[in-house]
């Protein structure tokens, strides 16, 4: 017997290399198995990510699932004790038992990611590990209005970087936003989407900082989604200012499906 | 001849054993001491700093002068050579040339340091570095109540951790204050003093924690500053939370003069 726990947690990435486990590597998902290996005295217990997030990149609402066995431990309890065994840049957030048929990876309904870009020219210290750095000028509006071409279902094929394993890359993107935060001196890029194809975040941001600074033209996203072709972008943002932002298991809500009827 | 620079910094404190060179480890003018003595093509620089950090904590405006050999070398033109050589953690935000008879340590007027106390039960992992953590009931107006005991001119021997060379221990204090930021779940602690002793804030933190949790009585400040003793205050609030956030070389302003007709 097992109990499913889903739950909810934030991490700094900066010092982890990435999520999945690798050998000899700090990951977050080997350090929640160690710690709750620990809590079984020894069974294995196996974590599932709703997503593997990179070295460098970091989490305000990451969820994952686990079986544990043996008797329920309830849901607060149950934070409590990994909060406790969490190393400083691990938190839980929040924690839940949830049916068998609940797969932290495949019942997702999409995923909101946030991207900081801080435009300083020099990196603010406080900021170098969760900001991306872009030191040249940008035309915000440009960007908001190139981003609109990004909504609705499309093959984004141009925006996945080669290493990712799935074949469909058709997914529909309800949500886009760009907007400047002038006290911080930064711009946040905002994006819910079905589901993201490898580097898709970081990659679309580099794509939209080149069309705020000029580089590109504002119509050039229709075409670069139709050339299905990852060299027509070839910059990819830093990892650095990425962050898993939320992770939707119901229906994306209304305010979340930006001019779309969908 | 010589062109003595006056600059105004930040860093990030928590990778750095402190403002003060010291052998074999990474320092704050250590490291700026190595790119001056770079661009001196190798003589060497001494950097003064209005103040000596200890090993994590920040700075948002500390002071430093140093007197550069050879040709006059613009201001902004300085900012720029020094940034570009800085490590990330550390960035200058302004750059002067001042008359020989300013010093950056004797010339100040006041410091204004600012103290980052996190209420959350367990830590925001993006804030581990840069707040102290006290996960326990507090009352926001006892704290802001006893602080304003601190104002005026004190011998502040009770707030001053053994270590420090200076006998004279009165100073005189500015402005005291303590905020909630609800949003954050943080306490915010503000003090402009004429000089601070060795740890002082972060004595007089530890001690207005425990005032705000019922530990000490409110009106326990008076009696603490009168018995002179070290002994009264065990607690040291950790580094940190602590940002060198302004010194001061003019008069004081008058809204930080709060309260005091000095």
């Amino acid at each position: 017997m097992s109990i499913r726990y889903k739950m909810t947690m934030a991490y700094d990435g900066h010092l982890f290399h990435g999520f999945q486990t690798q050998r000899n590597q700090r990951t977050v998902q080997g350090t929640v198995e160690a710690a709750l290996t620990k809590m079984t005295k020894g069974k294995e217990v196996i974590v599932q990510g709703s997503g593997r997030t990179d070295a460098g990149v970091h989490a305000l609402g990451q969820v994952i699932h686990f079986d544990y066995p043996g008797n329920i431990i309830p849901p607060k309890r149950m934070l409590f004790a990994l909060n406790s065994m969490m190393p400083l840049d691990i938190v839980f957030r929040k924690s839940e038992i949830v049916n068998k048929n609940f797969h932290v990876r495949y019942s997702t309904t999409g995923k909101w990611y946030r991207y900081r870009v801080s435009l300083d020219k020099f990196t603010n210290p406080f900021k170098r590990f969760y900001t991306g750095h872009y030191p040249y000028p940008v035309d915000v509006s440009k960007m908001q209005r190139a981003a609109q071409d990004l909504l609705g279902t499309h093959d984004f094929t141009s925006f996945a970087a080669s290493g990712g394993q799935i074949k469909n890359k058709i997914r529909t993107m309800y949500y886009v936003n760009v907007q400047e935060d002038k006290k911080e001196n930064e711009v946040i890029f905002d994006f819910i989407c079905s589901g993201f194809l490898y580097n898709m975040v970081r990659i679309l941001v580099a794509m939209l900082l080149e069309i705020g600074n000029g580089k590109r033209p504002i119509n050039d996203v229709p075409r670069i989604i139709k050339a299905k072709n990852r060299q027509e972008v070839r910059e990819t943002a830093q990892a650095n200012g990425l962050f898993l932002y939320h992770v939707f298991y119901e229906d994306i809500p209304k305010k979340h499906r930006q001019d779309l009827d969908l």
